[in-house]
């Protein structure tokens, strides 16, 4: 299988290796590269090559590439993703000529998103790209203008209804995360989500919706803000296509975090 | 079973009173009251006794009480705590006055949490309290001067260390939820906790953690700052005293919102 590890120290490649050579197996590596993201990967290219010379003189891995993430160009409006990816990425060939000086191959550069998409394949650098969150969507990536059709709703009821300004759905915190803002209700003009608490979503009602008026026992549809934590808090996804359940999928990866 | 559910509408009443009358069972009724919280439950009197009075005369259910809960009351410093509660407390006196006034018993009165539990047991008008988060408890709550100890704990290895200042740890926003601030690392003077991504979590480490160095592989503790989003994230709880782990035990209601 095509499995690759993406290290940024020593430890991590000791570590992979030992493991592998019990196994005897050669594990394919990438070295992740911090692109001015500020998380992990290494700093610079001096660090690039020495964790390179290292994987080279250590049985048991590979060196295939690099991982360069640019998680901070990524949800974002268009000119701050080409302001923030483009010395990103120029980072990223900068270190990888460093290492190619020096004899390493680096075949596979990784790295890109569902913001920098279309940019990072003008660019032409990347050999593969990272988006993933465009194949469902979230109402962060549909403001930041990416080109893509939101396709993850969730369908929640409405549990109460205290005032005309007010009402109360089942989906809180527990349902739709608010990491990345609040929900948006969709096809109930003047119906807004207010924030979740654990349980209850509190939904403001203006006076335009009065007309079509929204009652306990109604459903509505929202679009999660951000579609992977979301995702994160359910066992399901339900595939509809023209109003039929096709499909149930389990959510295979929520849960482990151990 | 001493089963009850809280309606603040007609519609609900008369759902669950039609399933009811199907299985030849009388369901328990509280009747939420809005204690100034401005979310879910009835906002006046005059509301909450025509609930009642609809109670009455619909077969298949039965009024016991009210349920009023002050969540607005109980995340904060003390002063305001009891700022909050007072009037909350106060309006629920004044509905159920109203309601006995009209022949309606109303044995149970149900609301408190872990903030207002104190002064509740005080005024003695609660026949029931429904702290929770005190069990295992949380930074908001510690922070906010719960009385309390925290028992709640998340072991995160650290893997990433890219520079002196920085280091990057596996629990991100799917392991520790940031709705009430960040996670604290404990036991660690000098590394703190930034921000969550969805899978990493960033330390800024200070100078003064440099002399007992963080490497990657150490593990390090936090105490999660919101314990309500926070284990409904996680599949298991692990129970462990003194040292030793006693026991494993299913987050049972996780994942059940449909």
């Amino acid at each position: 299988p095509d499995f690759k590890a993406v290290v940024d120290n020593a430890w991590a490649v000791d570590q992979i290796a030992s493991a592998a050579r019990v196994r005897r197996v050669v594990v394919k590596l990438l070295i992740e590269i911090d692109v001015l993201t500020g998380r992990s990967g290494v700093v610079d290219s001096t660090a690039a090559l020495a964790l390179a010379d290292l994987i080279r003189a250590t049985d048991g891995v590979e060196l295939v590439g690099l991982h360069g993430y640019a998680g901070h160009a990524q949800v974002q409006p268009e000119a701050v993703r080409r302001e923030r990816n483009d010395p990103a990425m120029a980072l990223l060939a900068d270190v990888v000529e460093t290492l190619r000086e020096h004899g390493h191959e680096i075949p596979v550069l990784t790295g890109g998103g569902t913001g920098t998409a279309s940019m990072d394949a003008q660019r032409g650098l990347l050999t593969e790209l990272q988006a993933g969150s465009f194949l469902l969507m979230d109402v962060a990536y549909r403001n930041a203008g990416a080109p893509f059709e939101n396709a993850l709703f969730c369908r929640s009821t409405i549990i109460s209804r205290p005032t005309p300004e007010r009402a109360v759905c089942d989906a809180g915190q527990k349902t739709l995360t608010a990491d990345s803002g609040p929900a948006e209700v969709i096809g109930r003009p003047g119906v807004r989500y207010l924030r979740g608490s654990d349980e209850h979503g509190s939904l403001v009602v203006e006076p335009v919706a009065l007309e079509d008026d929204l009652a306990v026992g109604d459903v509505i549809q929202l679009i999660p803000s951000h579609v992977c934590t979301t995702i994160n808090l359910h066992d399901v996804l339900v595939g509809v296509r023209d109003g039929r359940v096709e499909v149930v999928w389990p959510v295979a990866t929520r849960g482990h975090v151990w």
